[in-house]
């Protein structure tokens, strides 16, 4: 069991959501923070520099680390401002995963970024879909 | 003029928007980052405690920061991405501002931060105009 | 393995550590970054409110968040900055741990917030000590 | 008057520091996270690149916007480790400046951020000598 979901079970769940879900998100955003992070210091260091690859990287890894402190804060988290990040950081991860896979086949820790980036995109659009049935029942 | 507009001068600017409408997002959204990460401490720090309150302001203090980050990288973003993390700002900005208006007229800081969260959401929708006259000119 | 270590193998190591050494220190503190940033919206949800306890959380999820942001550029990081980075670092997480484990009985986030925090703590110092090392040696 | 001079006269004072060598903190914390920032983004786009330039930039963003937070949250901070911190924001901006200020001749974003980073310095150095100060008296 992760450390977000030792943290999520030790809380009270105002939040309505599928524990598992949640603590998915939390931690795809989290390890793609630090994919992106060290994946732009990895390219920034690269003979054959990607400069739009280091950027879209950094971009990633500022939208995941923010996402996954709201995610965190679930006990009287605003549902509307949370959509609207995790749909901003489904899109930075798209992104970054699109720059990454464009040369995963030469630089070994942009393959590493690209699978990080597409997992937490994939665990965002989960939590969308969550969010969006606690809206119809709710 | 401010720091932020200084360094936009001191770039080429690929971003294609007025430099003011963009320096001021940079500016105003900083500025709510700071005012609501004081806000939330200082709520804390009252008898009367407004926990809403504090949540509002530290989810408005973190998105605003990684805002104000993602626009001063204007050499090369994605359009698409900030565009989207703009959105989630401006809404970040007016969920705070409605919690700290609510109080206003007792705690002096919660007017403080309310005024600045309204600025940012101010600048915030300014710059999503802009971007949506590139997008039609582009 | 995590996803730091997995990074770390896949980009060239300028750093002269110990990887496991400095993969646990980037992993360590970014799940103390996570457990605090939780157990500050934990604790605030409280009937008996810790007020120092949150204050120490929110304190401590940001030292350790970019903590780990910096280990994780390690291709031509300044030696001195980190250094007395991760210095902060263990003293927010020693802070936070001491907060945490005074009420770590009544409220279990506390008790998984102090073991993730004393972890980070122990991570740091044995970079710390590494880095110590390298100076002598180099 | 500063936005974070406003915010810290309308809470308490429980730091014991003169207002305007905290308010000065914050604010040169605040420009030259956002002026590194930008001055990364900016060195990153340059023919001529400074690949150690970059991450110094992005270095000194990272923690000077953490050092700008915490001393953001004055009501019951500890300073031990705000100390800590702001010995390695010192630091930071020092080693970002010296990068800077050596090619800030042919790059103007590079004068701006190294200005902005000294200013950051020396609060710094202001805030510690304030803090020894209370120690002393304390």
């Amino acid at each position: 069991m992760s450390d977000a979901a030792r943290m999520l079970l030790a809380t009270p769940s105002h939040h309505g959501l599928d524990t598992a879900v949640l603590a998915e998100a939390i931690d795809a955003a989290t390890a793609a923070a630090q994919a992106s992070t060290a994946c732009a210091d990895a390219c920034l260091d690269e003979y054959n520099l990607q400069r739009d690859c280091v950027t879209a990287c950094l971009t990633c890894a500022d939208v995941c680390d923010v996402t996954a402190r709201l995610l965190s804060r679930s006990a009287r988290w605003d549902r509307t401002v949370v959509t609207s990040l995790v749909e901003a950081c489904a899109k930075a991860c798209s992104a970054c995963a699109t720059h990454c896979e464009g040369h995963a086949d030469t630089a070994k820790h942009c393959a590493v970024c690209a699978e990080a980036c597409r997992r937490a995109e994939r665990a965002c659009q989960q939590l969308l879909t969550a969010f969006a049935s606690l809206a119809v029942s709710s």
